[in-house]
């Protein structure tokens, strides 16, 4: 975390911000095709690989990564709103993540309809991520003008203590410096430009830099106008908030040099394990090393004990279906791996019955992308040339196909591939020979986000045994229910062991995933004017505060609103 | 954080614990030089290499390195602990960690002549850092049995909410496994074999196995002593705790071995950043990466403005050349470089020959090993022969001589070797033109565990801009003091960026140090019967809880103690 040391040149003047242009409740689309640099849309470079998105079922729009020099613009750009204090006051980031959000609902079904033509994603769908985007980035903007989420902990000194004086010390949490945020292509808005590494980096008071996702170019610079209007109306200095596209021949070049780059100090990604390690190993072998908090790949297993399958297998069938191809299945969350123990070969073959049933009664929907939709298909026809996996649902003839494989046990801990995420609206399910089979099988699952228990009646010690088995691979652990839809809260852990995450000590959703952009300080015996307001004797930001090992509120609750 | 799939082969018996071996407040010394696998001595393998270690000034014992089968039996049945819940239980966590700090105060006398044979250190300081080991035992003792350090979220659940039920969501901070502990040559107990890392780890739930410092193995086999007899005291599973003598040709293939081992699931280190660096790579390199956090080399930078300068120049000088030369200056946190700005040239020269007098008042003092020595004597050679070093005190040619260094802003700028640490009684002072030349100097200091201000009727502006740049490198910024003396409490921050550490986001001194051996879980709408006792709907731990957004204090506080 050493402060860069070339100096900054700002290519934009820094000391009075561009006036703003007039709002739009959506940009016109004979602006669009521009990235955004520090608030200013940017010339498309002539040299950048171009790529297309389209604005509707008939129209398209052409855009082009950002230049060499436009990233490191908005790095430079970036560092400096951040050494200048750009983002120090609380209530300046409140108002950002504030104007963001009111400005991301205003813009209504334009921006709708543009993410529904860029990915696929139904209209319902799409503004149920809307609300949650926005509802997110008002929950960061509570918790900032709240204010104790920076952890102040102080102890007074005592200069008469004996053999050593007491030290005064003080400590709260600390932004680390621009944040560069890699969008999904899954989620277009509550993983992307506005989405939670965004929301939560400059709610700890980092700026960001985006990079773009390809596959829904528009909505980004849609959402990506929300929070560049949103800054400018706060008055902030332009470096907070950049977004770059990238795609074509560009984009991993651009990915790199934005991870690379000494104004970053640090960086969030959501997406395949292959682009987030790589990424991250970037991040590890800088000369300073950044945190990288890579979202990754997650198969979800679900286990279900025998009386939970015999008394609602139908019910469990229903849900587990919904959930598999809930957006086509191109949800981190989705239950890729089901493990069942039947009290008899009729229990089982009843819920495998439902199931297909179930998952028959479900419509094809369209995929994100033609490339997702080819890496589905592969790994469909992957699973499906294994010995003893049969495809009694679907398959890959068709991307969207709500597809069922039916196996067992011992073939799961045969081949890794059944274990592993199939991005896509399919699911493996295997029946288990008894718990001791289940247990030894989700012993070969790597890590996911999520673990799912189903027990009803069963021996209390085969449910606690399973449940620490899904524990031991899995952020969230849930019961008698479906993985995907993740609760946006302070109790929400949205992580996992490696291929999850590579991070399984941060949540990437919820309040705390604010702590992924910030390290702790100490500061011992200093002055008053020196120390952070949080950390004042007069606790001027009024926020609850741990003092002497007591926890101590505000003397004026609230005085930060 | 995979379990292990390979099945634990217990090397003995676990059923029934080993009867414990008669309590001597010391070991006797016929006993000594075994390493201890699960509380039990172990027989000196006669494949391994051996290395000696003083027992007083005349009397020298021989040890020898653990073998790859103990290695492996350690870490197995650390596993196995961890597996059976050994740890899980609050109160057995604070028995063990109270009866070793109460074993090791019974220790005496005879553990610190062992440590002052060994490692060359003073007997009051080796007593005051005895007492801070035990009191860190007993502080992470309170903390586990207060209770509120797991951090515990609840969002209760509200099935009428639309458009969808809101689930039931209970968070906390859970253990992540066995943990490896390598111990520090300089802190022969705070930071080694019963240190921090080891109370916090065990504060945590997590067994440990120490890798023991060859500079000092009997000082190390007697404070695992003190812990194998509190963790039979306690009744708990032997695979808790296991020390092994590592040495010679053997060491760095045993310390590899146990970060790479599987049943080992996290690891911290204090000492070099060459030796840091590799384990953490091994650990980084696993087919499941465990977490590593590395304390290493760290120069924490003193900066004097004029103010300060001018009017406490003697007592600016006598503080720094006792910091400097505390224990040998073989303590992380001694200044290493000292950044002035003199208001004129009589006010420089004032400092320096302050510093120098204060400095020729000190005593030789040892070294903590030849090899250390050694080291010291050629960095500073290294550092003399630097075109415009000046050593106007001390020098390489004795070990443990004060030795002050003088040279100008502009060779530290120019000479890396100057603003790095030289582990020793020495310390680099570069007399800087203005503010702005300090703060362009310590734009190529790296990171550090410190960094120092004194200011005293300087501009303000000045003073702010040399405490955020100290900030960018240090987790603990102090003002008017000495770096060295780290209080243990909940606000210590001990860490920085590299190569102070590879870890800047978490202390490895203080309370909050347990975090680095947990990762937060989640649980979904569980039964309560299937939930950790802390997230219960009754709270039987008696747990400070945050539920719904408010902080829930215990209906019966102390119930666990």
């Amino acid at each position: 975390m050493t402060t860069p040391i070339t100096p900054i040149t700002p290519t934009t003047p820094t000391t009075t911000p561009p006036a703003a242009p007039a709002l739009a409740s959506s940009m016109p689309r004979t602006q669009m095709g521009r990235s955004i640099i520090a608030l200013e849309p940017a010339e498309p470079d002539p040299a950048g690989a171009t790529f297309r998105g389209k604005l509707s079922a008939d129209e398209s729009q052409t855009y082009t990564s950002a230049s060499p020099a436009q990233v490191e613009a908005a790095c430079r750009l970036a560092w400096e709103a951040f050494d200048r204090g750009a983002l120090a006051d609380p209530r300046a980031r409140a108002a950002l993540l504030e104007g963001a959000a009111s400005r991301l609902a205003v813009q209504g079904d334009a921006l709708l309809s543009l993410a529904s033509a860029e990915t696929g994603l139904s209209l319902p769908r799409l503004s149920g991520e809307r609300d949650r985007t926005v509802n997110q980035l008002r929950m960061f903007a509570a918790m900032v003008r709240e204010g104790s989420w920076v952890e102040a902990i102080i102890e007074r000194g005592n200069p008469a203590r004996t053999p050593v004086p007491k030290p005064d010390l003080r400590r709260m949490l600390r932004p680390l410096g621009p944040v560069v945020v890699f969008g999904a292509s899954n989620f277009p808005l509550a993983y992307s430009t506005a989405g939670g590494d965004t929301a939560s980096a400059l709610a700890a008071g980092c700026p960001v830099v985006i990079k773009g996702h390809p596959s829904h170019p528009g909505t980004g610079e849609m959402a990506a106008w929300a929070l560049a209007h949103a800054a400018r109306d706060a008055g902030l200095h332009p470096g907070v908030f950049s977004f770059l596209h990238a795609g074509g021949a560009d984009e991993e070049r651009l990915g790199a040099a934005l991870v690379r780059h000494p104004c970053i100090r640090a960086g969030g990604f959501t997406g395949s394990p292959k682009g987030g390690l790589a990424l991250a190993a970037i991040a590890a072998s800088r000369p300073d090393p950044i945190p990288f908090f890579a979202e990754m790949g997650s198969v979800n297993p679900v286990a279900i004990l025998p009386g939970a399958l015999r008394a609602r297998a139908k019910e469990i069938a229903g849900a587990l279906a919904a959930s598999v191809t809930l957006s086509a299945g191109q949800m981190c969350t989705c239950p890729g791996l089901v493990l069942y123990v039947a009290g008899d070969d009729a229990d089982a073959g009843a819920f495998e019955q439902a199931l297909r049933e179930a998952m028959l009664a479900l419509p094809v929907q369209p995929m994100l992308s033609e490339r997702i939709g080819a890496s589905w298909r592969e790994g469909i026809a992957q699973r499906r040339s294994l010995a003893g996996v049969e495809t009694v649902q679907g398959g890959e003839d068709r991307p969207g196909a709500p597809t069922l494989m039916l196996t067992t046990s011992a073939r799961v801990r045969e081949h890794h591939a059944l274990s592993e995420e199939c991005f896509g609206p399919s699911t493996v399910c295997a029946r288990c020979e008894s718990v001791g089979d289940l247990l030894r099988t989700l012993a070969v699952v790597k890590g996911s986000l999520t673990g799912t228990l189903w027990t009803q009646t069963d021996n209390a010690a085969d449910a606690a045994a399973v449940l620490k088995a899904l524990e031991a691979i899995a952020g969230r652990v849930l019961h008698a229910g479906v993985p995907t839809g993740v609760e946006v809260c302070p109790a929400m852990v949205h992580t996992g062991p490696l291929p999850a995450s590579n991070r399984p000590d941060h949540t990437a959703v919820g309040s705390l995933a604010v702590r992924r952009w910030c390290r702790p300080v100490a500061y011992q015996n200093m002055p008053d004017e020196l120390l952070p307001p949080e950390l004042r004797e007069k606790n001027p930001m009024g926020i609850e505060r741990l003092i002497d090992g007591a926890r101590t509120a505000p003397a004026r609750p609230g005085a930060n609103a």
